[in-house]
């Protein structure tokens, strides 16, 4: 199969002062039409058609062969830089496709992408007003109306965008320890009685990852059981902070999860927030995944108690369909934030501007240079009114609960949660050699593989990407995400017709 | 003056299923293709004249007037969201303007600015070759030549793209301990003696706003004094690591800083390297302003030695202007980056995938989600070719250059720095009413004074931006940064004129 570079052919090599890093009318608008053209036709509606592949799977070498990857000495021209754009798209995973329903992301919304280039087009750096006026006043906005969502009084508190839900859980860490113990900012965890947090063991991975990070340690990461529904288990919990207290550790953080990031699943917030304020202890919610949930009348009963936490996670690049990334932390402390992170740069956080320097929001994270992350969302806001993020959310919710209904009814699924809480649902494929065969010694050894079978069909053919894996004692399952809210119920049952057509005549 | 949405009439509410996630013609395509053109126009070639202005000035409560910044519960027309387009374009800071040099970034690369664009458009998220494998394959290409082109033999080793230098220097600092300590993974930093690190007063506050995230604690970054030149003191160094070593703390690395913040400087690397292999520590080099200095044969003297480094902090949205952000983190060692993160979550990381799962590199970061930032700077690498950035670095150069002997032989310049190596130009500007005042006892707390009072006229004026500070015993000075090839030595001449004209009759 040609590529598609094979489609435009390759012109004049660009001029010598093309190496300038400024846009020039006279050198770069045809160019820049071209490639916008091409954004917006082949890439913007090409790809969300749902008869365009969802990716059209290369190896690695068959990849290198096509886009020559390595940088070169010298420069090539515009016209292979078009074809060159046009290989990366088709090689790339089409994630905006409707069928690509592999991750906790998915879609290109057209008014999150319109914000997101405009966003490209300014180039912003978020840490002065000076330099991001705008962007500056559009954070404490969308952070004030998120918790006020969240349910903290007038929105009162603190927040920042982060490069992803993972660094806003660590920020939380950073927050709790510096609550309770403002010396380790200056001397470190040495200063301070040997911490311990706990998280259920379905909570993401990034809690863990971030204790290693930040010096505390994964054997100081407790992990809490959780119940067959995937909820943490609020009587170990209370049984791990006795242990951890007399073993002489020192409890200081809860992490809970608001829809776990493979079951979907809500940790119960009341009895944990219960639990935290006899034991002294911070409470995170990790609602990076289900806190889109909140925007929905209907289903925001999920995420009961997430009032009483003392901070939230929140990617509005999950549930509400932002483009990647788009993460918050928010905190019901005003002065934490501020207070554990400042270093006092006097390069740019000069006090004798002559504007109320309050707005120079930039001390209070670990980043310098930050990205604008919030026009995206916000453009999508105002585009779509909290009324149409809460149609998104309704829409997702019942496209769930069809197709689950849908997959009960039907030979060959077998579902892994009865009820599933949040969009995510999971399920086995039995292949027709398998049914029957369920008392076998060998049946779970046999299932185990079904799913990566199916799996390398389903990509090698592009017709959709749904994402399996094993957990605890389960054998590899798969997980769909709902997470586009223009699929429908002929959607669902397309899904699952794919599965019956690819893995059906599975051997195992 | 009338906002830029009064240019644009408001039209019907759009309509009903709008607040789906996907783009179909039908709704979008009108409004994508005139916000395209907006962009392309008003943002891209409208802001990038010099006849534009760097800057339009408004307090906080005009901006809110004019942009109704809250979140609505309804949505709003396509229409009226072209206007908005318009106004926060207005209303952000100019950064892609040849005249705004006021931070370590500046400009929006046309190349790099389609590379985004198209990154947007295909919306990835990059940790497993399944979802990124173009992503994955760029990014190995991208870090092996810059490895590479620093100076390690085939360019071996490892590397990843941050959300910013500052983390690239965190991972520094989190390697260093893994490779002497990988018991802090597990146990915590409790487990290993108290650590400290070094770094320059000059450096990046960055360094000490990580250990103390990492709970290593900012009074255990020591700071080691500056020559006149602004580089490291490696006398000083000797006995700080000394001392430290006689206090019972137990010293693990050294960020020694290729181009500082500020003055530009480059800390001698080669006698800084020596005293690590003494005394057994990682060498880290923060070269997130100063890398791109590597592209030119005739530059990269300027870091000789930093081939001897354990690993690299190198931030082409600096020096090279890409697009923000662009980050990296290089390292020499082949598997700190992996044993020292890695969590092996298996929803994530399957190993019975029908791939080779070596190339699914997500788990060797602390985030999970992460910004496919690698392809604008290879797009600009493909446009340009190693010869166009290595023009463009001699042409920052020759600019700077010209700028500083410029300002040697006029009126009311004064330099902080005779000699800088970088392309960061420090002085003060001295008003008629202090010249010939040198020896008054008051002259120091005067010009203090000037800087600030300059930066305001020329923001309020908004025909240049260009940042100011004090440091150490200097009182507030300008910092002048060339990023942008484009200019030329006429724009020298137009940079100094301007201090002039809206400095000269300054009254301190
Ligand atoms: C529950 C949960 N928390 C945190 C994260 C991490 O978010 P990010 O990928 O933005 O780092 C995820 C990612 O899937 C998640 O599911
Ligand atoms: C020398 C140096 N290191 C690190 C950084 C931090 O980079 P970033 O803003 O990408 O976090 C900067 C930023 O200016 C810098 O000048």
């Amino acid at each position: 199969m040609p590529a598609d570079s094979n489609l435009i052919v390759a012109g004049e090599a660009i001029k010598e002062s093309l190496f300038q890093s400024l846009p020039e009318r006279s050198k770069h608008e045809e160019f820049i039409r071209r490639a916008v053209d091409l954004l917006v036709e082949r890439v913007v509606f090409g790809r969300s058609q749902r008869s365009a592949k969802v990716v059209e799977w290369a190896a690695p070498d068959e990849i290198k062969s096509v886009i020559d990857l390595k940088p070169r000495e010298g420069p090539v021209s515009h016209d292979e830089l078009l074809a060159i754009m046009a290989d990366v798209a088709r090689y790339s995973v089409n994630t905006g496709h409707p069928y690509f329903v592999n991750q906790l992301f998915s879609t290109v919304d057209p008014y999150g992408l319109i914000g997101q280039w405009l966003t490209d087009a300014l180039n912003p750096s978020v840490y002065t007003y000076e330099v991001a006026p705008v962007f500056t006043l559009m954070e404490e906005e969308v952070l004030r109306e998120m918790r006020a969502i969240v349910g903290w009084k007038d929105g009162d508190g603190d927040g920042i965008f982060c490069p992803g839900g993972s660094i806003s859980n660590g920020y939380a860490i950073s927050c709790a320890r510096h609550h309770f113990y403002p010396d380790v900012k200056s001397k470190g965890v040495y200063a301070v009685p040997k911490l311990v947090l706990f998280t259920s063991e379905l909570a993401h991975y990034s809690t863990k990852k971030m204790a290693c990070f930040m010096g505390i340690g994964s054997d100081n990461c407790i992990m809490i059981k959780t119940d067959e529904l995937g909820k943490m288990d609020v009587g170990d919990l209370e049984i791990k902070i006795s242990e951890a207290i007399n073993s002489g550790s020192t409890p200081f953080m809860v992490t809970a999860t608001a829809g776990t990031t493979v079951f979907g699943a809500f940790d119960p917030l009341i009895p944990i927030s219960d639990l935290c304020k006899k034991y002294n202890l911070w409470l995170h919610v990790d609602a990076a995944w289900g806190g889109g949930a909140l925007m929905s009348k209907k289903h925001r009963h999920l995420l009961k108690g997430i009032e009483l936490a003392d901070s939230v996670t929140w990617n509005p690049h999950k549930l509400l369909a932002a483009p990647q990334q788009c993460s918050t932390f928010l905190v019901r402390h005003k002065n934490v934030l501020k207070e554990g992170h400042s270093s006092n740069a006097k390069y740019l956080f000069q006090k004798d501007k002559f504007y109320d320097t309050s707005y120079d929001t930039g001390d209070k994270h670990i980043q310098c240079g930050r990205r604008a992350d919030v026009l995206k969302f916000w453009f999508m806001w105002k585009a779509k009114g909290s009324d149409g993020f809460e149609k998104h959310i309704d829409k997702l919710f019942d496209n769930a609960k069809y197709f689950l209904d849908h997959i009960k009814q039907r030979a060959g699924f077998k579902l892994v949660l009865e009820n599933p809480e949040c969009t995510n649902i999971m399920f086995w494929y039995v292949p027709n050699c398998l049914r029957g065969c369920e008392n076998d010694p060998n049946y779970r050894e046999r299932l185990h593989k079904v799913a990566p079978k199916i799996k390398e069909r389903m990509i090698k053919e592009g017709s959709m990407m749904v994402t399996y894996q094993p957990q605890g004692n389960l054998v590899n399952f798969f997980r769909i995400v709902f997470q586009n809210s223009a699929l429908d119920h002929k959607d669902m049952v397309y899904f699952a017709n794919e599965f019956e057509r690819l893995g059906s005549d599975i051997i195992v």
